[in-house]
């Protein structure tokens, strides 16, 4: 039996992984579960699974699970402290670390510290701090593994593959719902319209990320320290088919690609055995039917986020985190209808551009970016 | 350096091969050189290469090649003695088994016996006799490297994969040149047209096999025996562009597919270096301009040497042998305007037919079907 604790377990990502151990009972015991705000299904999660513990973000929330769950026999914690106790419990085999945001980094980094493998889907852990991230797990001889399906696909191809062989990576995307709009429609742009992704069932701030192409320019970031590739060797390609989840190249010029149907748990079950995987019973890829496959160049001039990306992360140091708060801001305004959907790119640009490319070492560092970029993404909506 | 023996070096794998040898003088040592009858380009290979060893058909050729080049130190050798001493070359590292047809079996058995690994291009070594073949190279720990671009797709595909969660393994055809034919015209295919592939430059035999599909049965049969998994588990996709170059399906429902152009000269270098690779400075796959990428089902009633194949393939014993014996009597006749493109399949299907499913367990059991199936096919081939 794997011993897992899964950070987001209300989340899209959480529910999926949960609904991978609900047919796998005799392989996974969940002993710990993460959730934010919605509590009643936290409370089904509990009576399900029967984790040990779990943690909510604040008291009152926590007390409110109290009530809905009554008699039984669990620890309930919240806040900080509780999410940190919670990643790095004692008999963990496996951390999924699946919250949204950079709230995902501090319990992502306690389970690395605890040197606990990490099933990563908390893509903004590694963007906004990649280094300190990645420095933690190899010290503690922690291993990362990617949850995302472009992440997962590359790590499913490099397996038994010899990096000094590797001539780059190619992350596909869908190109999000408005890949064929033209620029000047986005500024009608609607959270609804934005939020429904054309392939993938995701969360809202995610498919915002995937309208803007920032969540490919993020991936680009996450799989520059995942992979330890530079950015001149990870190339973009718009698939808007979903088919292939991404691709590695070689020197040789012979290209591996991991292909499948849209659905998060084939690289979530991955994630949770590897190197073994589960006989999921989902419905086959019938590539007759997925035909033609299509790749085109990604549209940069109409979706600045992905530039914006790539070089805040060139720049390094803090620049990647700065980049991500400053998105996280933008795109909650967006879904809130404080700021115009083309109004996204322009205050992540103005936010970089008025930091220095510090050095980003600790964890203090990345709190103190993140704050600053926050506040100064808020002023500019508040402004705009 | 690794030391080189090519069997069919004046062929179109073994030019591709000495070409990639070409450019990499530092890390191959060529030891030995067989053709068959193309003398001049042997001599142009052995000025260049400097083997010690050649090997032709017959002596005629022998003191033909001797006149050509002139005073070389080199031992010329001919016959079926002449292929099997050079095949096991004492210092031989990798014997690059390239010879066209049924008469490739018997160097490449004497290689693997001598317990030297095989970069196998002869399909037909494991078609007419692969559980002697797969057998002879376990008895000896030789290994055998496949050089086809399916079966080099589907081996870089499994490096590093556990062979008990792989689902199937998918061929991908080009579904040659007549695809789109109406069978009703197939009577009238000529030589020319069958031998113009549309997407690889290959020699005049396969080329046909690629019309006719047989191709493609073969190499289902080859698949078997180099990967150990049933024909049921082996499925065909018709795949025009040739850019996805074969896949295979896990059981969580995830494939891993080989891309890259069509240049023989990608799996030949991997079947030379495995696991490692060479930067062969080859044009890179722009999946754009390739796009859009296509895949239907094998159009079996328009060319039933699929099927036979897989009929041969499974009844076993002597009858894919038989298949491989009466195929090349076939595509022989048919190159040589004896018999209409139509035929091909009807003399397979004739001799298949009149032969039980006897075994086949030595080499002898296969010359003795080969030369029954032969036979039958010539006989078949004077009367239409």
């Amino acid at each position: 039996m794997k011993k897992l604790v899964i950070l987001g377990s209300t989340g899209s990502i959480g529910t999926s992984c949960l609904d991978v151990v609900r047919h796998f009972k005799d392989q996974f015991d969940i002993i710990g579960l993460a959730a934010g705000k919605n509590i009643s299904l936290l409370a089904e999660q509990i009576s399900e699974f029967h984790p040990r513990v779990v943690t909510v973000i604040n008291k009152d929330l926590a007390d409110e699970l109290l009530d809905l769950i009554g008699d039984v026999d669990i620890e309930v914690r919240y806040g900080k402290e509780g999410y940190i106790d919670l990643a790095s419990m004692d008999d963990a085999d496996l951390v999924v670390s699946a919250l949204v945001g950079a709230a995902g980094l501090i319990p992502t980094l306690a389970a690395l510290n605890a040197g606990k493998d990490v099933a990563l889907a908390n893509k903004e852990s590694l963007v906004a701090a990649g280094k300190l991230v990645t420095e933690t797990a190899r010290i503690n001889k922690a291993k990362i593994i990617p949850v995302d399906s472009e992440h997962s696909a590359i790590f499913q191809c490099l397996q038994g593959q010899d990096a000094s062989v590797l001539k780059r990576l190619v992350l596909t995307a869908s190109g999000g719902p408005f890949r064929n709009f033209p620029r000047s429609d986005f500024k009608d742009v609607t959270p609804e319209q934005a939020i429904k992704h054309p392939n993938w069932n995701m969360g809202a701030k995610i498919s915002v990320d995937s309208a803007t192409l920032m969540n490919k320019g993020l991936e680009v970031i996450e799989a520059r320290w995942l992979f330890g590739v530079d950015f001149d060797r990870i190339d973009v390609l718009v698939h808007p088919q979903s088919v292939v989840h991404s691709m590695i190249e070689f020197i040789d010029g012979s290209i591996l690609a991991q292909l499948g149907i849209a659905d998060m748990r084939i690289p979530i079950a991955y994630a949770l055995v590897w190197p073994k995987r589960l006989d999921l019973d989902l419905p086959v890829l019938d590539l007759v039917s997925a035909s033609p496959l299509t790749f085109e160049p990604p549209p940069i001039e109409k979706f600045p986020c992905l530039n914006l990306a790539y070089e805040a992360g060139k720049a390094g140091g803090v620049m990647p985190c700065v980049l991500n708060a400053a998105n996280e801001v933008a795109v909650e305004a967006f879904i809130n209808g404080r700021i115009r959907f083309d109004q996204i790119s322009f205050i992540i640009e103005e936010v970089l551009s008025s930091f220095g490319s510090a050095p980003l070492s600790t964890l203090d560092d990345v709190i103190n970016a993140d704050g600053r970029a926050r506040l100064l993404a808020q002023a500019l909506v508040d402004r705009v």
